[in-house]
C-alpha cells in the first residue's frame, strides 16, 4: 500500500512556520513538497538559530524531506521555470501578504482558468478578506488578538505567550484540512478550489470552552495558571521533589483519588461532592490534598494513582518528553538525515499513525537552498515529454 | 458546488473533546456525524457548565449540527442498529481505551473484514501501542507530559496549562487530516484503513522551535513569559493603559520600528543591531521601548506601528475577541440554533474558507440524546430498501 499523498505534488512557496508546516504533515503523509524559495536568502528560517555546522536546526526540523529550487518570482526566465512546475503541481500553497499573487500575475482567478485542477491554499495573518487584511502578523500577534493569551498565565498576573506558535501551527493544521478536502472533492469534480487561511481565525477556533463561557454568561474568562477553569480537581499538585498533575474529571475520578490518597471523608463532604463545589472550593482541596501528596515524590504518587485508575502524569522538560518511553515506543522522536556524513537534527515523528504509511523515525535532509534544481529540472523535462 | 464532504456518513462514538471536535469540523466540510450516545446519560460534556435553559452552552458548542442516536453496545437489539449503521457509514470515530472496541467485537481486524470500505478513526490518551497504551488521560496530563507546560508561564515561576485545551484540540485536527487522507486514498484503493492518534504525541508535534533547540544544544528551553525565546523584540509592552504586542521578527521590521518610535540610535547599536544581540539584551531593550510606549495609549501605538508595517496588536479577552470586526468580518462567530425558539449559543465559525463551502454563521442545533433515532431509523431503512 503506497501513502495516501503518494503520488501527489505540491509547490510550496510559504517560509517560516504555518505553511511549511502545513507542507511537512503532507510530506509525510507521501507528497513530493518543490519548496520555491527567493534566490540568495531563501526561507527566512534558514537563519534562525540554534545552528549546528552552519545549519539552522529549526529549518532542517520543519522541511525535511523536501525538494528545493530558487526561482525570482518577477524575471522572465524564473516565471516560466514556474508555470511550468504549475502545469505539473496538484496543489499551489503561499503565504505572502493577500494580493500579492495577483500582482505576481498568479491569482487564483488566473490561476483557476489556465490551471483547473490546481488546489490553491493560502495562509495569512488575517485572512484575504476583512478591514484588517492587509495588516502583517505573527504568531504572537494573533496569539494576544484572538484570546488565548487573556486565559493564559496566572491569575492576578500579566498574561504570557503559549509556548509553542500555536498561531502558526493551528493555522497550518487547518491549512492541511482544507487541501485535503480539496483534493478528496477533486477525485469527483475534476477542479480544484481556493482554501485562505487566516492565522487569527484558527485562534478562535479553538478556545472551545472559553467561547462557550463567554457566549452563555458574558463574561470572558480569566486566567487559571495551572487549572482548568471549570474541572476541579484539574491541575498540578506538589509532591516532595516538585510538580506533577492531577485530572480527575468526573465523580468517579474524584472518588478513586480521594481513596488512593487515604482521604475518605472528602467525596461526601458537601464542599466537594460535586465538580460545581469543587470549583467553588478548589483552594481548600488543593491544601487538603497536598498534605498528603507533600509526603512522598511525584514518582510514588504517579505510579499509585495510576495504579487506582486516576488521569496523572508528570510535568516534563522538552529533553524529557523526548526521551519518554511511551513518545520513543511511538516512533515521535525522528532523526532529519541520519546515518549521513551531515550534522543530523531531531524532529517530531509523524503523530498520524495510519495503516499505508510507514511509521519510521529517520528523515530524510532538508533541502539545500535551490539544492535541487537539476532534479527538478530534468524531472519537468521527463513529464513533459510523456505529457503526463 | 455542494462542499467536500457532503455524501459522506461518520458514524461517531468519540465524546467528550478530541473526538466530537473532529468530527464537527468535517460537519463544517459537509459530512453527516451520527453521534451514537451511551443511553441515559450520553456524552459526559452534555453536563458540562456553563447551561442555558438546562443545556450545556459546552455540548451546544461542540455538537452544532449532528445527529444523536442512544445505542448500549452490549445488547442484542442495539448491537443490530449499530451495526445496521456500520453497513452505511464511511467512517467510524471512537475514543475508548485501547481495547474496548476489540472486547465489543467491534476492533478494527473483524470491522475491515466485514466493511472493507470503512475508515476508523481513533484518539486516545496514549496511543494504540507502547507501554502507557491503557492509562488513561486528560488534556492536562498530556499537556504536562508532553513539555508544553514546561516552555509555558514566567520564568522562576510554576509552569501553567495552556488556556485552551490544546492537548485535545490538536489531537482533534489530526484525527480529522488522518481521516481525510484515508477518504482521498480510498478514492484510489476502495480500501478503509485505521488511524490511530494519541493526545500525547500530537503534543510533541507541536513543539517545533523547543525541539530543535533541544535536539541541537541539550539543553531543553524554559519560560520566557510573554516573550518569544529567540526572536526579540517579539513580546508584550506596556503603553499608558496596559498590555499589547510588538512582534518585530527581523531587522527590517526592527529598524521600521525604531523609526516609528523614534528611536532613530537603536539599530546601529552593537548591543542590539543583530537579532542574537537583541535577544542577549532583551531586558534593556524592553525598557527603552517602554520608556517611549508608556506615554501614549495601546490604541496610538497600534496605530503607529501599524502604519509603519510593524506586526503589532492588543491583546483581547474573549469577549473583546467575538466582537473583533476582523473576525466578525470572517464569519468567525456563529451561532447556533439561531431563529429557533431555543436557546442560541456561540461557537467558532468555520477557519477553513475554501470555495466549495458557504461561509455562514448560523449552525444548526446539537442534538437531544437519542433525539434522532426515528430519523436515523427511517434513513437506514431506506438505504437498504434501495440497496444502495
Amino acid at each position: 500500500m503506497s501513502k495516501p499523498y503518494e503520488n501527489l505534488v505540491i509547490l510550496d512557496l510559504t517560509h517560516v512556520l504555518a505553511g511549511p508546516f502545513a507542507s511537512t504533515m503532507m510530506s509525510d503523509l507521501g507528497a513530493t513538497i518543490i519548496k520555491v524559495e527567493r534566490p540568495g536568502i531563501g526561507d527566512d528560517t534558514r537563519a534562525f538559530p540554534p545552528f549546528v555546522e552552519g545549519q539552522s536546526a529549526y529549518f532542517a526540523g520543519l522541511n525535511h524531506g523536501k525538494q528545493s529550487i530558487a526561482l525570482d518570482l518577477k524575471s522572465p526566465s524564473d516565471r516560466e521555470v514556474f508555470e511550468r512546475l504549475l502545469q505539473q503541481a496538484d496543489v499551489l500553497l503561499e503565504n505572502f501578504r493577500p494580493g500579492v499573487m495577483e500582482k505576481l500575475g498568479y491569482g487564483w482567478d488566473s490561476l483557476h482558468e489556465k490551471h483547473p485542477r490546481l488546489i490553491y491554499g493560502a495562509v495569512s495573518g488575517f485572512g484575504h478578506t476583512g478591514p484588517d487584511s492587509q495588516k502583517p502578523a505573527y504568531d504572537m500577534v494573533v496569539q494576544g488578538r484572538g484570546g488565548v493569551m487573556s486565559i493564559t498565565g496566572e491569575k492576578d498576573r500579566e498574561p504570557v505567550r503559549v509556548g509553542a506558535s500555536i498561531g502558526d501551527i493551528v493555522a497550518g493544521l487547518y491549512l492541511a484540512q482544507g487541501v485535503s478536502a480539496a483534493l478528496y472533492q477533486r477525485e469527483q469534480t475534476g477542479q480544484g478550489q481556493k482554501i485562505d487561511v487566516a492565522m487569527l481565525d484558527c485562534q478562535l477556533a479553538i478556545l472551545e470552552h472559553a467561547v462557550a463561557i463567554t457566549g452563555a454568561t458574558g463574561t470572558p474568562p480569566g486566567r487559571t495558571g495551572a487549572r482548568h477553569p471549570t474541572i476541579t480537581p484539574f491541575e498540578t499538585f506538589h509532591a516532595s521533589d516538585g510538580l506533577f498533575v492531577i485530572a480527575a474529571g468526573n465523580d468517579a475520578l474524584f472518588q478513586r483519588l480521594c481513596d488512593a490518597l487515604e482521604l475518605p471523608d472528602l467525596p461526601a463532604d458537601p464542599q466537594f461532592a460535586t465538580n460545581a463545589a469543587r470549583c467553588d472550593n478548589a483552594r481548600l482541596l488543593k491544601r487538603l490534598i497536598e498534605a498528603v501528596t507533600l509526603s512522598q515524590t511525584k514518582a510514588h504518587w504517579i505510579e499509585v494513582l495510576t495504579k487506582a485508575g486516576v488521569p496523572t502524569g508528570p510535568i516534563q522538560n522538552v529533553a524529557e518528553a523526548l526521551e519518554d518511553p511511551q513518545l520513543l515506543a511511538r516512533n515521535m522522536v525522528a532523526t532529519v538525515q541520519a546515518g549521513t556524513d551531515r550534522p543530523s537534527f531531531l524532529a517530531a515523528g509523524n503523530p498520524i499513525k495510519m495503516t499505508s504509511v510507514p511509521d519510521t523515525t529517520s528523515r530524510d535532509a532538508a533541502p539545500l537552498l535551490d539544492g535541487d534544481r537539476e532534479a527538478i529540472l530534468q524531472w519537468l523535462a521527463s513529464k513533459e515529454s510523456t505529457g503526463s
